[in-house]
């Protein structure tokens, strides 16, 4: 039951540690705290194995990268793997530069993720870049909608059985998979578009979900995204006139913390295919 | 009419590439979004050439500048002119330290700004230190109040000229010139000053008004500007005895989210000089 | 009187340089405009020096520190020693990693800190890397409580006199001692833990008040920790049923922002030991 991963979030207190974008950290930070876990930021390649040797999971997001963060990145997921922690990557803008991209696939290659969580553009880029897609999956859509979900699904189940993590695909509607099943998630709103980072604190606490629940990972990863659609409909539902995206980026946060093992199993609307 | 303005922004949804400093990074993504631009920041020397090649608009903001970012500043801002994009500069702190009055220089020389937004101080810095000025600007006043009004619009519409960008000054009365004409405007509230960031805030916002609206980029400023100060006065109708500068943070950006084109015309305070 | 030492700040409008974490530095600046301070934030080697001259305090935090943030800390600590300007520092994640250890040890060796405010878990580890302590400290425990108060009452005061810095240790119960007296302060609320950066935000705004009482600042610093613990009180009485975490974080600071004299002392709770 969805409601069990996010009691044992709250009950274990995962700690994650963040190598993550300037812009969105604070709420990544706030999130972590509001989902019942507990975040620690560290980007410094002299800092970031002790770091995440006392974590649970490691939550790598190359927004806002730079060559010094770079490093971390690998060290500390390195040292995560050793460690069999959970690891997480959020490849912020992959297909937008040649760093970012590279860097992402690199990532891929040298560090084992645990979950892989971004739109489905950012996902594209690296199915086709690591080479484990077929040409077909270059024609998947740049939006998940009904009319494209078939394809959608057969393209994020596909390539988390070659790469071996939980494919998770944000968007309008979310999915979620293993390879085996995918979760196919129809909560959030799309106001949630114009507050920045709610992508980057799905990533965050979807990590402290992962750590949380180490006997059903996908579950675990389902019900994080879960939580956040479900955070935008209810923030949206205690919006007044004059509020705008400022206050909805808070009213979300707010749910979160809020949110109950009922409000979480009442509220999802989701499928397994 | 202003209105059109921000009508343009709302359709167009300029992506902004902003290199700018993490105090107030957020802020500025989430007012991004709030006026309907897009915001995507990266500083790295090796992603920035790709990152504001896929966008519309390049804000440079010094404040928290270090020496990778400010080669990052450089290079985006060499590729920006390049592609004919439309690049803003907030020389944040110009003045205070070598650092950042060199650099504010250095960029003013080698990349040429659609416009330039800071207050009187930082943009007397920037004038006196161009050697663009005459003696006699040193002596504009510290603060432009209606005392000092005449001599500040003087002033601000010669460096327009002189320097060939869009020179916003804003302060308790804001000034916008392209060398011919000024606006003189007059909306906002003391209160802003409470809160970090609005002026960088501005800045964002001011490049997604400027790449919207390329027929009329002086108007365009101009309107960004009065959306601020009447975001700030809307916020502030808003607030409840028990609420603070954190909240009107929030509300501040809440009604730049809100802003229609009735609002903006019918509470815009300005003249044109 | 601690309304007197709130008073000060108000009246002086202290302006602090920041050295501060990206995950937490914009409420850092929020909070020090609430309390009637002034933020600038800088940490590029080149530019420290120039931006902590301007400055009448300077406030050393190392969370998410690097190499270069560093090398700026040592600097600008160095360059405010010089001036006679306040100092402290906020040891973040000392104990956690070896780098943050020895970047806290270091920085309490080569440079003269006014304060140091921090956990118990952080104050313990710079005690006993600094050799200052004996063994017994090592015995103080993790959290400061009535069963385990008049221990750590005398841990704060040893090692306060012994580093010749107050020190200040805030959790369930907060110290706060120059070496002869200490003020042991019950206010605040166990819920500001679900905010990321409440210690941060006290690092910078304590700043602001050593600054503004150069002629008591144990007091000072005491009444720092009592206006940040009453806000706490104050914005969770603000809280409606729906609000969490993020809410809260606005409530604190507006809480802080509309702190009157009145307010702080009749809500002070605290002894002096």
């Amino acid at each position: 039951m969805l409601g069990d991963r996010l009691e044992n979030v709250r009950k274990s207190v995962p700690l994650v540690h963040n190598i993550t974008n300037y812009v969105t950290v604070n709420d990544v930070a706030n999130v972590l705290l509001a989902c019942g876990g507990s975040p620690i930021m560290s980007d410094e390649p002299e800092d970031v194995e002790d770091i995440t040797s006392i974590c649970g999971g490691l939550n790598i997001n190359i927004g806002t990268l730079n060559q010094n963060s770079i490093k971390g990145m690998f060290l500390a997921g390195k040292k995560a793997n050793e460690l069999d922690h959970k690891v997480l990557l959020d490849p912020v803008g992959a297909g937008a530069s040649g760093l970012r991209t590279d860097t992402a696939l690199k990532l891929m290659e040298e560090i084992k993720f645990t979950a892989v969580r971004g739109n489905i553009s950012e996902i594209k880029t690296l199915a086709l870049g690591s080479g484990t897609t077929k040409g077909v999956d270059a024609d998947v859509a740049d939006a998940v909608t009904e009319d494209t979900l078939d394809q959608a699904v057969a393209f994020v189940k596909r390539f988390a059985k070659e790469s071996g993590s939980i494919i998770a695909v944000t968007g309008a509607i979310d999915l979620v998979s293993d390879g085996e099943k995918c979760y196919v998630i129809r909560n959030g709103r799309p106001e949630m578009g114009k507050i920045t980072g709610t992508g980057c604190q799905l990533s965050g606490m979807m990590t402290a979900f992962l750590v949380a629940n180490p006997d059903d990972l996908l579950e675990g990863a389902a019900a994080a995204v879960c939580t956040m659609g479900i955070a935008g409909e209810i923030g949206w539902d205690n919006m007044k006139p004059e509020d705008g995206n400022s206050t909805y980026r808070n009213r979300i946060i707010d749910a979160i913390c809020n949110m109950d093992r009922q409000t979480l199993e009442r509220k999802a609307k989701y499928e397994v295919r």
